[in-house]
């Protein structure tokens, strides 16, 4: 099944890319992954700002792509539970699963709009850097737990 | 104000190691904060080992102590409700506000039973060393919060 996960910006912390730079290896197990950090675009006005950002991730997505956005008001699952969506986004017959991190600011009501689901990680804001991790880590455990392979119960 | 953070097992990641340095460096801002990777004991029966790693956590702990203990049936906060909880937590008049993570297998009876709150901080399992890091971030996060200073807002 192919992937993609978008977000907006460079990850700023070293040691949370060699995190995602492992995650994003072991992934490669169960799936192809785009992942890809798109240049974030400084504008004074947020609102200006949060628009564009949507429209350089929404550029990526085509009509055939799920588009799962997280975001805090989604729904919040256990691993188990998100294993089971991801066996259901993977049955959808979808081209890809594009799983979308917003900038700072929040989402652009066009991602709303365009967002086939929601999904909470947690009611903690984390940092960007530490959410692509975690959302990675979790991408993992889900394939892993469908393949009923040891790592979730590690 | 006093902190503990008490977990069982060396943390495995090195990465990961580095941002739990990089937030107990940031934490001393705001608080003194005795971190411990308490030595795990394997033993064959996982309900020895629960009250084992118990007892050498509780071994740590004073009766003028407010004990928080993680746990995914705890409460859910968003970062601002912890920063609330947080001020709860140092307006109770503890000498300490004690954070236990616990090993693998889950939390053995006694900490329960000695544990003033459970908190939650996401449905979803973490890795034992994510977790750490996790939490240090948020209770730095709350108590940016508290201070009304930038880091939350970045």
């Amino acid at each position: 099944m192919r992937y993609a996960l978008y977000t907006i910006g460079k990850t700023q912390e070293k040691y949370l890319q060699t995190g995602i730079d492992i995650y994003r290896k072991k992934l490669t197990h169960y799936c192809q992954l785009d992942y890809e950090e798109i240049k974030a675009k400084k504008l004074s006005d947020p609102q200006q700002q949060r628009e564009l950002h949507a429209k350089l991730i929404l550029d990526k997505i085509e009509s055939s792509d799920k588009v799962i956005l997280l975001d805090e008001r989604g729904s919040p699952y256990t691993s188990l539970e998100l294993s089971q969506r991801v066996d259901k986004w993977q049955m959808s017959g979808a081209r890809r699963i594009v799983l979308v991190i917003g900038g700072p600011y929040g989402h652009h009501q066009s991602l709303y709009d365009r967002a086939d689901e929601q999904l909470s990680m947690s009611k903690f804001t984390f940092t960007h850097d530490m959410s692509r991790l975690i959302l990675l880590e979790q991408m993992y455990r889900a394939m892993s737990i469908l393949r009923n392979e040891p790592y979730h119960n590690s």
